[in-house]
């Protein structure tokens, strides 16, 4: 707490985000442009608490218990309070169906939802993992069975927001869940969900290492071991994975053809949507973590940081609302890792800050008899929607440039007994005004 | 989690708020229509981390620390850990004065910042009180001294902001901890900030109670007590406010002089601007818990709930930044408490929910092989501004008008070989549209 320079990922509390103004402006605009999207195709916002029952956060089935964050009261009364079982969500997918099974009579299915919140993660932070961070989400359930074609929209709808935003070059990677199944049938191992989370750590390994624990978690042979590799290798476009599917001879396996059924109805819906900067690719790779899902798997990555974390994630999950209600209501859904794209960037230098306030015009204060007429012309222009601010106190004029200057405020309002004048900060003629009618000479500045 | 209907304000998480789309949207376009208040008062956004290392909570000064939520995370491998030492915030003041300290050297001043964000206190849940709620904040620090034109700004801006949201009529009341330190001195009183306290506590006890407390806490005869309360029963325009001080002939006290200066400055400023429904008026009971307000203080209520708590509050604040900095950073603050309005008024039937989702028009599916042609539709209509969303699976019609009347979608498109056709589902004819050229016949449904 030095009051010194920082560099703009350096944070005061390790693993928490927190930009100077600038760059919350860019973020704000980001959010902005996110949410109209998921709001262009009907998605409906909301917000569920920061915290969950622990038994909730722990429905997923998985093992993230490790990365929970509990609270705690600093001087509780008793150890036995109601906080005790309370814990900060670690994602926005298991508070969804937390609230879908809450609200389920008073919702009305198929229900799309956007969710864009903080979540938190007691990971050891590292480039692209805090503690801290926005995630913005857009989720699809329905009663008993939910349609393929949101499988498809989940992309489109994510594909146009990074577009938007101009993140630069994204690679959307997709797969099925009843691949891996299938391939897991065929070749004969002993645990499609083990072979799944193997498959998921390729890349992190050595392919001897990979093939070893094939053999050794999974019970394949090193032929069939080599035959997972090669199903894995296996992406581009549905066409030319249909090709080499064909070729490796997957046989046998109900759960594959489905699967690739579903991937060809899935990519023929947005291979055409993707434009140059955002594209889609199909990779038999990908195998997301995560247990509950069932069918189409999502991931997205930076073209130009290719080691880089996944930015966005999802799939299609049969069963997680149901862990909260006595129904049966599937879903599929995706998460765009917001704070992990925007300190990307920040890093790489791709993001420029923009003003570091949104004042357009300041008032002058040159005179203090002056401050009820100053202060309803910049009610006019407030009204006219402009940002406008104030000098607080009469000063010299130079100092309230400089404060201008150093704000980056566009506009100077100067007040004199024979009229008032604009001085425009970044070029143009000091010139006559009116607050009624005054318009920048430049487009509007952000 | 029995998916039962509940009331609105029956959470699934005591003191955890959270609302069904239709009341979530209304709690959006508050947010957005205060967010676009303050910006147009110059105010820049930021925002901090949840967390702040406890040391630094603690630095207000004030007896918090029950009401802290510390993290500990659910299977940490020691108790030393880094996470052992940080807490939620309880308010947004703290970490925006450490904020200011760590990146003294990056922003320009006077500072002027706005925050909304979550916050959490491990409170007793009742009518008012949550232990995660929403504030809105904003605030000014200057170097050395802050102008007492921002002391007038913040009721300005708050009470611009509420008008706007519609809340009804609401009283702002306006006092200044100078008078209090001035009628401590001409009472005698041992300790001003324990007068401050008791008189915060005005209205939670019977008269004889605070009289007794009055003379055993700040040592004031009977008489003294009977002027400390005359003196805190004083309130209304600043003129009458004058009148009655006079008379009670508060004498010799230099601060009781520059706090009623203080309040002329502010008053004069901002009697002008008060609305119909949102008026403002000093009261010198106001006396705010917090020892580190130094000069004005605020607080707002409903006039028609007036034994409900504040919905507003703030003050200027001397040496708060100064805890974390070896550096005189004053400032001038007020906080909209938003979960608090928004909760009363949701109580009290004073909010109508909005349409459950933002979706104006539905694209019927009457045939799957017109799928394409749907799509491409849907994105002329999005492009235009429009939220679009597409029936998944071909399904009878009457099924699919049904969806959109339960979610309130104004608008089904229907596209039949002979040409489309848009059927209004809130009244109007079914008549012949093109994607191009389509204009919703009522106002833009929110």
């Amino acid at each position: 707490m030095s009051g010194q320079k920082k560099r703009p990922l350096e944070f005061s509390i390790s693993g928490f985000p927190e930009y100077l103004p600038q760059y919350r402006r860019v973020e704000m605009r980001w959010l902005k442009s996110i949410a109209e999207t998921f709001e262009s195709y009907g998605y409906a916002n909301i917000e569920t608490p920061s915290v969950e029952a622990i038994e909730t956060l722990m429905a997923k089935g998985e093992d993230v218990d490790k990365e929970i964050y509990a609270l705690t009261r600093l001087a509780a009364d008793s150890a036995s309070s109601e906080e005790a079982k309370l814990a900060l969500h670690y994602d926005l997918t298991v508070p969804f169906a937390r609230y879908v099974a809450d609200h389920f009579s008073e919702l009305t299915f198929p229900f799309k939802r956007y969710q864009m919140q903080r979540v938190w993660r007691g990971e050891r932070p590292q480039e692209g993992r805090y503690r801290e961070f926005t995630q913005c989400d857009i989720d699809v359930v329905d009663q008993n069975s939910v349609s393929l074609a949101y499988d498809a929209e989940m992309l489109e709808v994510v594909m146009t927001a990074l577009a938007r935003i101009e993140v630069g070059p994204v690679l959307f990677q997709v797969s099925n869940r009843k691949l891996m199944q299938g391939v897991s049938e065929w070749l004969g191992a002993k645990d499609a969900q083990v072979l799944a989370r193997l498959i998921d750590k390729l890349g992190k390994m050595p392919r001897e290492v990979m093939i070893e624990r094939l053999r050794a978690e999974c019970g394949l042979s090193d032929g069939n071991a080599e035959k997972c590799l090669a199903f894995a290798d296996i992406k581009g476009s549905f066409a030319e994975v249909r090709a080499r599917v064909a070729e490796l001879g997957v046989t046998g396996a109900a759960a594959f053809d489905e699967g690739m059924a579903e991937l060809d109805a899935v990519l023929s819906r947005v291979e055409s949507i993707a434009s140059g900067s955002v594209r889609v690719e199909a990779d038999l790779s990908i195998s997301r973590g995560f247990d509950y899902y069932t069918g189409s798997i999502y991931e997205a990555r930076f073209v130009d940081f290719p080691g880089y974390s996944s930015i966005c994630a999802g799939g299609r999950y049969d069963n997680l609302v149901g862990s909260f209600i006595r129904r049966n209501l599937p879903g599929v859904g995706i998460s765009i890792g917001l704070t992990r794209i925007f300190t990307k960037l920040l890093k790489e230098g791709r993001i420029e800050g923009e003003r570091a306030c949104p004042t357009q015009i300041l008032m002058a204060n040159l005179d203090a008899a002056a401050g009820p007429a100053t202060a309803s012309k910049a009610q006019v222009l407030r009204a006219r929607g402009f940002s406008v601010e104030l000098y607080p106190e009469p000063a010299r004029l130079d100092k309230q440039l400089k404060y201008a200057d150093r704000k980056g405020i566009p506009y100077v309002w100067l007040s004199f007994a024979e009229g008032d004048q604009v001085k425009p900060m970044f070029g143009g003629e000091q010139r006559a005004a009116d607050a009624a009618s005054f318009v920048p000479e430049t487009p509007a500045v952000p």
